[in-house]
């Protein structure tokens, strides 16, 4: 049996885009592990999911020589692969900052209470919404303890979800408490200084997307 | 002057992953026109951003040829472009389905309210929230209004804000209402019939990301 080395430490820069496809090949192979696929050519992959077999063949071998030549991927095995090389091969704790509405919602969002992640608290300055929780009972706390809970907790992930005149202060905070990797939510440009983290999610590319397929006139779900 | 074709009317699908790209590189755009650049290569555009250069020039060149030799992209001409192949030379109307946190938060959030798109309304079931307004002022209205609001409102888009066991008979409300593109919110897999386009969106992705860099031990920001 070939190929089947250890993620390469490559200390090479990859990029989110990247991340984000391994991120989406998990997503893949977790819908054909469900349904009991045991193996998997690069081509079906992209056949059954609509993404780039070649784009996928070079993403993996990055990180290793995972395919098995006349077999393709071995399902489960690539699934754990791929989970090692995203760090969800041990739980991932995240705080959110913020606790208004967007807070109250990633606090309680499905995809954050599994896959390897555990939501620590969510913060607030608001006196009225601390000692509160949110419905699905993750605990609100003072924004005051929050360096304090980053050691104490060992929490990973920061997710600022505060409006865009406080994210910057916010982020600055988190910083501080010694926080390396940030998920923002709030629009606008937050500095972090180098070796920190910071990722920024725009919506607005989703609905962007689905406005081009209308513009286009060819719906179909996920095809076109 | 060369290179100044149209966008192709090409019925071949275009993968989810293109537009995401598109929306991308309009967002870089509008980065470097903010900052007053006339003209910028594709290899400029991908070291800036942390892109794929021959990815760009692939991308683009399926929708016509936009780039001129030695010069490179005009930032503004590109965008102008890119916002016509995205649909965004008109205002897309969108529904948000669900006024709870989530619902609430998308209402409000900044890069839904420009880039072209109008948020119409949000709609719920609950009577005590309804004909109450967001923090930004978007109307809740009855979910039972919806569909006489789908042609008179001319919604485009319905965003899917609900419980996950509300989602599918949400789509389908919506589906039945004439909508032919929706965002969806909700975890676990929803069925529309062929012409309605059905979006997912995946917020675990993003901490994944996350999660990865973290697991790599590269920090810094966009580049590792």
């Amino acid at each position: 049996m070939t190929g089947r080395n250890k993620p390469r430490s490559n200390t090479e820069p990859v990029s989110e885009l990247t991340a984000s496809r391994l991120s989406v090949y998990l997503r893949c192979l977790n819908t054909l592990d469900a349904a009991g696929l045991k193996t998997i050519s690069s081509k079906a992959l992209a056949e059954q999911f609509h993404l780039n077999a070649a784009q996928i063949r070079k993403d993996l071998a990055y990180f290793g020589e995972f395919g098995v030549r006349g077999v393709g991927y071995y399902v489960k095995e690539l699934k754990r692969h791929l989970r090692a090389i995203l760090g969800l091969d041990r739980t991932v704790r995240v705080a959110i900052l913020g606790a208004g509405n967007l807070g109250l919602a990633l606090a309680d969002y499905p995809g954050f209470r599994q896959e390897g992640f555990s939501i620590v608290a969510l913060y607030d300055t608001e006196r009225t919404k601390i000692g509160r929780k949110s419905r699905g009972g993750v605990r609100i706390c003072d924004i005051s303890e929050f360096r304090k809970s980053v050691k104490k907790d060992h929490v990973d992930i920061a997710v600022v979800a505060v409006p865009a005149e406080s994210a910057q202060g916010v982020v600055n905070a988190a910083v501080q408490a010694g926080i390396r990797a940030i998920l923002n939510f709030s629009p606008g440009t937050l500095k972090v200084p180098p070796g920190v983290k910071l990722k920024n999610v725009d919506l607005t590319v989703s609905l962007e997307s689905l406005s081009f397929f209308l513009a286009r006139g060819d719906g179909d779900e996920e095809t076109a």
